[in-house]
């Protein structure tokens, strides 16, 4: 493994610690992450003093999110001219860390196509190096701004949506400060409207298979200190028929031109839920997320995951023990909603089948009346 | 703890192990419990020699599910009785191992209503035990008929909705044997399905947080040799979506007097996703399972679960690691639908929120003259 050096959070304040950043000491560049796969169990940060421990970072899921990985690729390039190891080398290895992640190619060329260009430019490697770096820099405050902007639009939009204020907003997987140059997407909207003291609460999807939600949108709403809620990605349902969700607010990683949305799975359902219950629906992401190029929502080919994500549960890298026996996921002292059961009325039930029968439609009479004709049947012992 | 002796089940093949058994042995009669905080991952019998043995099963959640546990406790009442313990005080103390579990209540009573009565009439404790073991066998084979003749009345509604055959049900939390004294409730009617050869595909919710679907229907269901196939609860929306589902069936807990169904959390939002598909929706239960005073939905007290129930993982009795570094829940060789993502259509989406203002209605004309405005905004960096 390259030189990839962990060090504790310490005295730092939680909120001190941003998913990722440049750093300058006397011995040169370093790249600084929060290690994801320790949150929220640990604050680790993790020091990459070359591309090969972001390379590692990346692949082991320390630095994830789509936009993020862009920022972090085009930092990576920058890193390796700036400390002047080969920069065409670096950019392929860090592009073939995630190979599917479209936005973390989309920086690494951008920072290396500023280093190229100012390298024919001027033809000195320090200022080649410099011009990667500013356009790495140029990369995390654009999408940083472009997180602010949404927040300030999403925060319009959910006010005239819901004049009342008070938002109980639903929300799935993570969208935050973790996966972005600025604070988020479908987050930074449920941000904004904490802020102005109109979030009520934050209900927070759990996300199986990987548990995006508890683990990491749970510890972005606690250090954010909004009222929030963790509950499994089924609960959601009793929410909406007790008519405690306002809004539902998700992020997106491709809209296609017909406006069809693909996002984390758990999203549709929700809905159909939305949409059920007369509840909007709210899609936040920036607009590099549209792609014109696909034409409607069945172009959109869905990534299948490995099975073993399902039939296995895999433990944080630093489980320990919670007050009920088990690996605790979710921030110490997170609220949960668990209900055992839910209800569905009638109206969504096509048939009762008992021993005695069916009943379809399902109404009053008919369940009394075959209650009724059971009674009339002997029972023996 | 009590004389409550374990053994694997070596030799056996796993169908020949059932949730519960009564035993003649020379040294005394035993209750046999399949341990079900160990499926899948072994099966191991419990061996109850008395009633605290089987009171601490209970507990443990080794036995668990309505029917089956009513069965149960009539079994151990009529255990204290053959063992010649007092039967009231065993009957108390089982009572009290779950006392939210109305079952457990009703078949103790019955069991102890069928001892007392005996013994009044004979005056001969040997009479009554034999009175409460007998009652306990006709409760656990009313329970057994019940489930068959669920099972043929299930699948001729199936059949009926489905006139095609090939179906493909989705299924959610554990309905089978392992909650029945026969073959269960929802999974009864599945398996007469497949028996015929008219199940295509079991879809199987993984059922969290407790994880029964992912850890003991699919457990049933390879015991059944069933095409089956385990998924996060979030992800079945993706399956409607794409029309696999044929009908949805489930279990219940209870039945209001007007139709309402309580049944594990899960099962509300399965039912908005299969009426927004024009699917079927069916519940399969026992009439037992009618509840003629409670009115109504609203009525249903919903039992409120720990909170670190969501919050934690509480891993199986017996990890082990799987071949994804995880612990294993499922079945070995469990094949899953694990969905990265899920699509959602426009008409389903409220808004699209980007940096550049809000697109609502989501339309494919409005997403484009936002890109061209957005490409019409200078870009710095």
């Amino acid at each position: 493994m390259a030189d990839q050096q962990a060090q504790t959070g310490g005295e730092k304040r939680p909120s001190e610690i941003p998913a990722i950043r440049w750093e300058e000491p006397p011995e040169g560049p370093v790249l600084v992450l929060l290690d994801q796969t320790r949150v929220p169990a640990e604050e680790v940060e993790l020091v990459c003093t070359d591309a090969s421990a972001l390379v590692e970072a990346i692949r082991s899921l320390a630095v994830r999110g789509a936009p993020l990985l862009g920022i972090a690729g085009a930092y990576g390039v920058a890193l390796a001219a700036a400390r002047g190891f080969d920069v065409v080398e670096a950019a392929r290895a860090l592009e073939g860390a995630r190979p599917t992640a479209v936005n973390l190619s989309v920086g690494v060329r951008r920072a290396e196509a500023a280093y190229g260009a100012a390298l024919t430019r001027t033809g000195d490697p320090t200022a080649a190096a410099a011009a990667a770096l500013a356009a790495a820099r140029a990369l995390h405050q654009e999408d940083a701004e472009a997180s602010a902007r949404m927040a300030v639009h999403g925060l319009a939009l959910l006010d005239e949506l819901l004049p009342g204020g008070g938002h109980r907003i639903l929300t799935h997987c993570n969208t935050g400060a973790l996966v972005s140059g600025g604070e988020g997407t479908a987050f930074a909207v449920a941000l904004a409207a904490h802020r102005e003291g109109r979030l009520r609460r934050l209900w927070v999807d759990e996300t199986r298979p990987l548990l995006q939600g508890a683990r990491l949108t749970a510890y972005e709403a606690a250090r954010s200190g909004m009222a929030y809620t963790l509950l499994t990605d089924n609960a959601a349902g009793s929410l909406f028929a007790a008519g405690e969700v306002d809004a539902v607010l998700i992020g997106a990683d491709r809209i296609a031109a017909d406006g069809s949305v693909a996002n984390k799975v758990g999203s549709y359902p929700l809905a159909v839920l939305a949409r059920y219950h007369h509840v909007p629906f709210i899609v936040v992401a920036p607009l590099t997320t549209l792609d014109p190029a696909t034409p409607d929502g069945a172009s959109i080919e869905v990534e299948q995951r490995p099975g073993f994500e399902v039939t296995e549960i895999s433990a944080p890298q630093v489980p320990f023990a919670g007050p009920g026996g088990g690996v605790q996921v979710a921030p110490l002292g997170t609220q949960a909603y668990n209900p055992a059961f839910d209800v569905t009325p009638p109206e969504l039930v096509t048939a009762v089948v008992t021993e005695e029968g069916a009943v379809s439609p399902v109404t009053a009479e008919a369940l009394a009346e075959l209650c009724a004709r059971a009674r009339r049947v002997p029972v023996d012992g």
